[in-house]
């Protein structure tokens, strides 16, 4: 069982991610992503998708042309785990 | 420049189309996909994307697990043309 972040490590952890951003509302961080073309938003979305299912951990996430939209949360865990804040670092430096 | 389909044509093309809907609020022609796992998913994702790439025509498109929704409108004809039509038609084929 993976548990909820509190919200001192949440913020403590978001501090370390500046291009995420935390919705509260739907409890789950987000971070679009732009690209020159199709082509590049293709090639990172196959990165994350090798990345996120060797984590055993999928976002929920959507294209538009050169924009890669990713949102991260633990349904088990009813919000925002430390499954979410390590996948975020690795997507973070796969658009690096 | 491509043409916006007439009212006609659209409830011609649709009902060849038998598992899109149309979106009248965003003119635009959405289907839901539903796969085992993510990987399956994704497999079928990128084979829309060689073929989007290929048709230089991209949807509005989503994933989370074994769900991938796909949007089709033409921006430039300003609703759905038939390059939206056509690019359905092979994106069902890639499901099938």
């Amino acid at each position: 069982m993976t548990e909820k972040l509190s919200a001192e490590s949440l913020d403590a952890a978001m501090a370390l991610l500046p291009h995420w951003s935390h919705d509260a509302a739907q409890d789950r961080i987000t971070r679009q992503f732009k690209f020159g073309d199709f082509s590049q938003a293709f090639a990172f979305m196959t990165r994350v998708a090798l990345a996120v299912e060797k984590a055993d951990h999928h976002p929920d996430w959507s294209n538009v042309y050169n924009k890669v939209t990713i949102s991260l949360s633990t349904h088990d865990a009813g919000g925002i785990s430390q499954k979410d804040i390590h996948l975020a670092k690795k997507i973070d430096a796969l658009a690096d």
